[in-house]
This record gives C-alpha cells, structure tokens and sequence, in this order.
C-alpha cells in the first residue's frame, strides 16, 4: 500500500514510500483511509523540533487524523461491520491502570499514539483496536470526521468549563483555536475575544465566531481586550498558543475566581508570579491533553451535526495524499490552517 | 484601650500603646477582644518583609484572628446581641461588585483586612460590621475562636478538591499546613504525607495525623514521597509552604489528573514546565485566598466542635497580650507555631 | 398613587386603587414603575386558586416582574444613585440563616416576596432593599428588564445542570418553559424537544428555538418523543408544567444517568416508581425554586444582551396598567404569553 | 464442583448441587471462591419475591460477592496471573453503549449479573471477564474482599455529594446502611445519625458510628431527629430502607438545598409533594444503583486498607458453604446482618 512516511532525522525528509497492508489480530479492525488531516505535530515532525527529536523513530508512516471504512473485522470484535464508516481515537492506551480503568485513559502513562509511536494513518489501510473505533454517523462527511481528533482537543478545552453565558479569551487562533472559537460560540459564550496577530487567521476567527480580534503584538494588547470586553475582565481564558506571552497575558486579564485551560505546549519554562496571578485571583488552572474517551467525541458528534458550517472555513485546504509537502509549505507559510489530504 | 502596634517602619517596631475605644455606626458592632492569634502575616508584619513595606501604613493596631464578647450593637443590627461570644471574618468586602454578589467576596478586588489596611484585633476592642461576624458556638472555647480565621485558611485549601479516599501530599508543616493536616485525616484522605524540613513541625505533623512526614532537604525527597505514599503518587497535593522548591516538588510526585492547591505564596516567580508538569499530566491548580464567606466558617465550626483535639496540639503557646514580641521571638526561633493572646 | 390591588379574596376582584407612595429606610430606595410583568403566580392570585387562599392576605398591591427608575436613596446606600434604571430580586431573604450566608439566599426559609407577603409592583412606585436590586444594563430595554425575573427562573433551571451538546426535552411551553427553550438553545442544546398541547404555544416553541415540539395529549407521547431525538433519549429533562403526567414522561424518556430539573410545582402528589424510573437509571433530580443571588441575574443580563430576538415573541402583549383584566383574560383564554404592562 | 443453587421457583429451595467447572474462552479467568458474601439480593431470591419471579430463570447457581484466587487466564488475558487474589465486579456490561463508552457502565442497559442473570459465585470456580476483575491488595483479607460489592454500594452513594462537615441522616442499618455510616463517619462527617427500628442493628450503627440512632417506629421521629441533630436540619440523606416511609421521613427533615441520595428500593410507588419538599426546599434526589466501574473500587481499596475494624462488627456471621440455609434463617430472623460463606 501507499504510505507517507517520515524516512529519516532532519527537517523535511517526508516521503511517499510501499509499505505491506498491516495484518489484524482478533480484537482489531483494518481501515481503509479516505480522508486525513494533517495536524500541528505532523508539522512538528516534518521541522523535526526538539520534542520530534526525542520521541520519533524514523523511518514511520505518519499520521493520526483520519476517516476511512472498515474492510476487515477481528474475530472478537462486536459490534463494528465492513463497510462502516468510521474514524478512531489514536490513542491506544493500556486499559490496565488506574486511569484508564477510572475513564481517564486520555492520561494514561503507558500510551501509543499512531503516527507518533506506531504506524499511522497517512496509509492506505491502518489497523486500529476495536475499542479506539468511533463509528461516524451519517450525517457527518469525510472531511469533518477526519478532523474529529483535534476538533475534540478543542472541545476538550472548551468543556473543562461552563463557557455559557461567561466572557471568554481564547489565546491563538490556529486550528485548534478555531474551533474551540466555533464551539464556545455556539455554546452560549457571552462575549467571545480571540487574539491572534495573523490577519490570515485574525479573519478566520471572526469567520468561527469571535465577536472581536485583538493583535498580542499590537500596542497594549491588555489594554485591547478589556476594551473588547467592554470594559469587564474574561471570566475564562483558552490558552491554545503555546506562547508564554499569551499565558502571561491571559493570566493578567483573567477575572478573579476565572478558569484558565491550557492546551497550547509552551516551548519553554514559564515565569509566573503565583501570589500575584494565581493565588490572590483565586484562579484555576487546567492542563488539558488528547480527547477524553470517548465522552468528548460523543460532544463533538453532536456538535458536528448541526454545526459543521461555524468550522468549515477551518478546513482551508484539501489535497491529494502525493501532495503532502505542499501541505507542510502552506502551513509553513501561514497560508493553511487545516489541510485535509485525500486518498 | 491598650492596643498592640506596628510603630513605624523597619524590622520590629512592635510596641504597646494606648488608643481611643472605636466608635461604631448602625451596621456595626463592638467586640471586646478576649484572645487573639498571632498569624504568619503578623510576623512579616513584625519583620518588615517586601509585601508589608509594600502594604502597611504604620503606626497600625496588629492583628486580625481573634474571639470577644459584644458589648455594643448598632442600631441597624439584627440577629446578634451583647454578651455573645465570636470571632470575625477579617476581610471586609465591598458587598457591590460581581465577586461580592455571586458569593465569593473572599476574592473580592475592593477589600479591606483588618489589622492590615485598618485597626486590627490586637486591641482591648475592635469595631466589626455586623455582616462580619461570627458567633461562636458554645462547644467552641475561645481559643479555638481565636484560631478559626487561619484554621478556615485550611479548609478552604481542603474542601477545593475531594480528599475522601485519596492520597494526599501536604507541603509545608506550619500552622496552616498543620490544621490542613488535621482536617484531611479527618475527612478521610487515604495516605497522608507532610513535607517539612523542620523536626519540631515534623513531629507535631505526625501528632495531627500525617502518615508519614518527610524532609524535603534531605536525600532525594522525590523518591522519599512516593516510597511514602508505597509506591503510589499523591492524587492531591496542598502546597502550605510557599518555597518553589515545595512547589515543583509537588508538580513531580502528584498523579496525572491529580489536583493541587495553592495556598502558600512564593517569595519569587516559579518557573514551570508547563507542557511536562500541567498539560501531559492532566493537572488541575488552584489558587487559594482567604476563607469562603461563610461557607468556609460553617465547615470550621463543624470541624472544632468534634475535633478540637486533633489541632490542639498547633496551639503551641498562649501569652498574656504584653508578651507579643515574646510570641515573635519564639516564631523567628521556629520553637512555637500558633501562639494565641490573651486580652 | 396609582396601584393594581386584589381587593379581597374570591375570583377576580383585582382592581385600581390610590395608595400614598411608600417611604424608604436608610437601606432602601424608592423605584418609579415602568414596565410590570404579569406572572402565572399573578394569574393565580387572581383565580384565588388553594396557594393564594393559603397564602394571600387581600387587600395586596399586586405584581413582582419590573423595570423601572431610581427617585430616591436611603442614607446608607451606595453605589446606586438616582435617576438609575433597574429592575429588582422580589424575594426579600433574611441574610442572617445559614442559606443566606453561604449563598443560597433563594431557599431562604424567611423570605418576604413583593406582590405576595407585601406590597408589589404593580404600582407608580415601590421601595427595595438596596441589596435587591438590579443595575440594568444600557443595552437592555425595559421591557426585557421587566421580565428578568421570570427569564431569571428559566436560567436557574437550565443551568442547574450542563445542556451544551447534550439532547434536551422542555415539558411545558409557557412563559417559562419558552424562555427555557431560547436559553438552552442559545447554550448549545444537541437537540431540542418541547412538549406541549396548545398550538399557540407550540408555534412560539419553534420560534424560540426547539427543533421539535410534540404533542403530548396526542398519540404515543413516549414514541413521539423519541423519534423527536432521532431514536435517542433525552439526557437533560426541564420539567416546566406541573403536570404529574409530563413528571412522568419525563421519567419514562430520560436517559440513564440523565439530569432532571423540576419547576413546575405540581397541583396533586406524584406518584413515583422509584426503583424504576430514578434508583436503576440513576438519575438526577433537582428541585428549583426562584434565582440565584446574584449569579443568576448576571447570567441573564449576559443573555438579553446578545439573544433579546431570541425572546422577544415570548412578550405577547404590552397593555396599559389599566387594563390589567384585559390581561388575565387573554391569558385565561390561552392567547396571551408573557403580558407586560406600562406604567 | 459443588456449588449452592437456586433449584425451582418458590420460598427456599436452595440446594447445594454439583456443576461441570465452567471453561474460559481467551478475554476470561477461572477464579477459585475462597468466600462470598449472602447479599440481601440472595435473600429475596430465597424468599422468592416479584422481583425473583420476574428476573430468576432456576435452576441457577446464585451469589454475586467474592473473593478468590485466579487458577487459569484466558490467552489474551493481560495483567493478571494464576495465584492472584482476586474480587470481582459482578455486573457485565456491553462495552459498546454510550454508557459504557463514557464511564458509567454501573448503569449500562445491556447487563448480565452474576447469581442473577448467570452463573454467580456460590461455587467452588467461577469464570469473569478480565477486565471485571478487581486484583485485591495484600493487605486486605479475603473477608473483607468478599464484601467489596456491596461496601461498594455503600461507598457509591455516600460519594454522590460530599459529606465532609456535613449533617448527614441514614435511613435504614442493614448491612449496606451500616458500611455508609462507617464511609461517612470515617470521610468527616459532621453529626451522623441512623433511623433503625430493630435494636440488634441499631446497636451496630452506633458501633460504625453514629452519633446517634433514632427509631423510626417511635414517638415523631421527626422530632428525635431534629433532636438528634441538636436542633439543625441534615443537609445529607442517604435513603437506605427501601421503606416510602424513610424517604418521606428524609424529605421532611432535610435542610432545604440538601442532597438525597436513593439506594434502597421501595417495594411500591412513592407520594411525593414534589412541590413542597423537593421544588421549594430546592433539593437534589440521585438515585443510585452499583458501583463506579471502577473509581468505587479504588475507593473501597483505600477505606479498607485502613479502616476495617469500622466495619468488622457488620459480618456478623462466617458460615460453611453448606449452611447456606442456616445463613438465610439467621437473616429471616434478623439476627445476622452480613454472613460469609467459606468456600
């Protein structure tokens, strides 16, 4: 079959390559790929950053976003069929500790995520577990069930706290950004503030919802988002940039008593006046990782069903799978949000 | 009335004097104090640290724990009469913003603490508005009153998470982080472990029902922790200490989706590796400040009235009013840990 | 001036009458009517149903829903001033009990409510606690701040558990229940379903928002309730009718482990299958009664902000104050929703 | 094998019988039973209510509460191995529904129960599925293990709200009511009483401890609660009888913004003034019905590591698999509250 695989250490080095269909054991499922998104860490691993360093082994075909039909089933699998639609967690976890045996598997230490640490989905065919499965309904097309994965890390985010009828911040207006933007939207926030300071993504995000964008490199961008929040503080901020200035900022303009979710991974250590920020605001904190199972994909089912439009203008390109690296280009060059590839 | 004074700036400048017995208006009452606790705010006081040269406006009656007796009522006043026993929340809030009117003026941004920004307790008599106050039970002695405003300190750092049934890690072992000690046993934490260098603390930790203390100066305190907890990692961790140190302690043994509350304010910025510690993990964090009006004081009454004997021990001196810089120089010798006043 | 009284008790019997305007204490304001709601709990009043028998002590000035203008302030009030427009809490708590101090003023055993234990709104003017009221926004218009509390009862029972993304039925289209639909619309319900019998109401169900309404008076209620949510099971019932048989269909519908909140107060016992319907199913039930001081109004001031179209067919009529009969006889005869009066 | 059965319809006729040992198939274990609790459950199948006539198909080899040691694992079986000691869930759910899929698989629609809808445990093997499997800790014996299920009853519904520093009533001290009073004595409870009619459980609820045990046969039990309580209201009830009359009792004595947690299950339909005691008083009903697969568990582990001399005294009885019968007479008569059987 055809693959797209990362073929060795260094920046770029994404390659179309053969590879045998993967054989299935009893509690598997085989895969056929028709659509697959390309996510913020595939673009990790094609600049090969420091975290792709020490965690992938190349040569491997990438991946974790996908939607595709069943064409094999196990022999102990229940409840799945050939020619289903379907799309799948790509976290395999180990189902023996006590996270995952208390339904938080979305932390469980002893985790493989396709495309990461195991084959992923940039594939013709991927086996996947039976209980990673999430059949799509048939409401729902290809190309939003191949981006239900970092739909789901939004919405993860956004369901860490009541968002209805509360001023929320959300920092970093990438994908991620921009559909936490569209479900907060849709779920009632009472005044909605992106900031963002590409107008590329600045535009998109007012597309999603935002009732106001604010540029973090402008002058004062404190100073911006009280004035966007009419003068009151965000009583939530989605910290979806990684950048420890967007942190620091949210930290700032959040109201006391706020809720602050962190998804975005700072590149390096963060300064933080506890006392100050933290304690004295009386402020939570979330870190918030992968999608929990499957609670978030039910969310985003439903979410999906009636709302695929707030999302569509997320998904800025679709290209044939041959055509990966000019997806990676495009991302590099701040002119795609999500690329959907086909197969 | 003899009254108890920061006299002027600098270290010390503790001294008695003689004020005026306050005037009250309609919505007030007169306490006379009968005992009064010298809190760890008291000794920063004492000791002229950043935050009080920052803060503080000498000459300033001290003080801000205490149990008295009524003697005077405003004319508005309803539900509280002469001769009753309490205590009082210290913070005075301004009953009119958002915080105040959603039932979480502990952080409101408009307060005023006593003893702090106005006449403390450390006095003959105090002026108190009426909504302030707190009548004590009978089952409650006066130096249990006296105590209820840092003992609220640290139910409000218990009760931010549930600890029935789950491992808990508590660092720092002063007064607050010894209360906390006490209230977690009781409320049913399954392994309770204290982290405090101190060997005097150390042992009173032990006597307030900490499983196991450990020291966090001396050989590999990661490993002494989770040797501590049997192998297991703390599902709760109560940072009392406000050492960074206590802190990134913390972030490292506590279990992925763990929560962790924040009380003690660090005397520097805390450098966290967000994506590590917060996000992979799954981590909740939480700042504390003051005590819940009144839920807070309620849960404290409750507590007193069972399990006084589990914190009597805290209460290490009681001294006659005129030996305060006596309770200060016990304090900075760490040979007592709450030292209560009598008036 | 100008009141709207039950003159004495029996059906009817609400008339025009003068009465000297009211004189403030230091902790009230005098308010000048603009704009009156007429309540269900006004139409029972003047049915003289069993509750008003019980609870009604005629002659009354009637009415609790308005907007209006500050004219004068007590000496002790701040932070409101004259010529403010406002609307107002018209339960009157103790602020000395337990639920009071912990913010839980709305199930206050010692409750006063204006236009039921004393004089109301339906009046040129009334007196309030300071305390009680409600700053209205400029955006807001009197009329939508004279209805601000009924919208205020359907908030605190949409937000009494999470609706975002999940399937909700609303039993019971009035006022309350319409305004529910708007809310739990707006908040991102997955799928909306109202039940209810009368065509008026259920047409003004669609416009608020409801995907579906069925009849259930009319064949199968349970089938077509479910075929209403696409073959699934509601996970979030809002009872708004009182009806036991609604109660009931609720129960038989709800998904396991679903979240039922109760408003309409009943006029006979239930009859409840408890092992059935709640223990096995593990269901949720919560009573609700008034709002939340103040969360609630904050959240409904959030609401009229953006969504006031979203409730303006709701307000069916707007009548003078003199014709109050006129108003209870459209609403006796089915053709009105919310009525609101000019004063 | 020998193995104790339900051997045909009607009052009693349980029997010990011999069995072919089951056979596993790969996702399973065989479990050699050392003990196994009699459930009330087991009773009502001895005595042959309508629930038995309803759900029992005989013969059928009942119990569902054990503890063994694993003698065989299935080829795919992971984490567990031959020699282990061992519990188990009883309850076998789908895998595949939403319930399952979002962690609330306890009230999962598609279930088999051990000893009700299979082979249950009253043998000398039995097979589980691995993942029903719950590996007992060292230092928790098999009599404590063999009770897990329903301390876990207990634990499930005294963890529905918190009950640290809370008023809490228990209705009912049969064996599940006696391990929630000692959970919610043990997890801080503020005041703790039980509403028992016989004397021989009363004297062990206080031995659990309670603070107090009233009985509900008595002169106005209300007012002995009340009483009880020294004058306060319980915010917490647990309704653990079954009997409409304790639920009424509980609904009537809970302090308005309480929670009610249901696990007892009435005999016939209850009357509730859904208005007067659940609508104003703004109370949470929950029913409750398992165990959390698998929090409860964990939950129970760390009570029992430390605390099982609180519930010693409620296994009043060890048997012989033999005297099965004897163990049903003792519970008729209502001189024993749990028995074990040794197997």
């Amino acid at each position: 079959m055809k693959v797209i695989i990362k073929a060795r250490e260094g920046m770029g080095n994404v390659e179309l390559a053969q590879r045998p269909v993967p054989e299935i054991n009893e509690n598997e499922v085989l895969i056929k790929i028709r659509k697959a998104g390309i996510c913020g860490t595939d673009f990790h691993i094609y600049k090969w950053d420091k975290w792709s360093q020490n965690r992938i082994k190349p040569p491997l075909i990438m991946g974790h976003e996908f939607a595709g039909e069943i064409v094999e089933t196990g022999k102990a699998v229940k409840g799945l069929h050939i020619g289903q639609r379907v799309s799948a967690e790509g976290h395999i976890t180990c189902q023996k500790c006590k996270l995952c045996r208390t339904g938080r598997g979305h932390i469980c230490n002893d985790i493989e995520i396709i495309g990461v640490d195991r084959a992923g989905c940039f594939a013709e065919y991927i086996k996947m577990p039976a209980m990673n499965v999430w059949p799509l309904d048939d409401e729902i097309e290809d190309k939003y069930g191949a981006i239900m994965d970092p739909l789901g890390n939004a919405m993860h985010t956004v369901m860490a706290q009541p968002v209805s009828s509360r001023d929320v911040l959300i920092t970093g207006g990438g994908s991620i950004g921009l559909f936490a933007t569209a479900i907060a939207k849709r779920f009632g926030a009472a005044r909605l503030v992106v900031s963002e300071p590409q107008p590329y993504k600045a535009q998109l995000a007012k597309k999603a919802g935002a009732d106001e964008v604010i540029n973090p490199l402008g002058d004062n961008p404190k100073e911006q988002i009280l004035e966007a929040f009419h003068g009151r503080q965000p009583e939530v901020v989605l910290e979806m940039s990684g950048f420890p200035s967007a942190f620091q900022l949210g930290l700032e303009v959040i109201e006391n008593g706020g809720d602050m979710a962190i998804l975005g991974i700072p590149s390096e250590d963060l300064n933080i006046d506890m006392g100050k920020y933290v304690i004295f605001k009386g402020i939570t904190l979330r870190g918030i990782n992968g999608r929990r199972m499957f609670d978030t994909w039910y969310q985003c089912q439903n979410f999906l069903k009636g709302n695929s439009s707030f999302i569509d203008h997320v998904i800025t390109h679709e290209l044939p799978m041959e055509d990966i690296n000019e997806g990676f280009r495009l991302m590099s060059e701040s002119k795609a949000v999500k690329v959907v590839l086909d197969f």
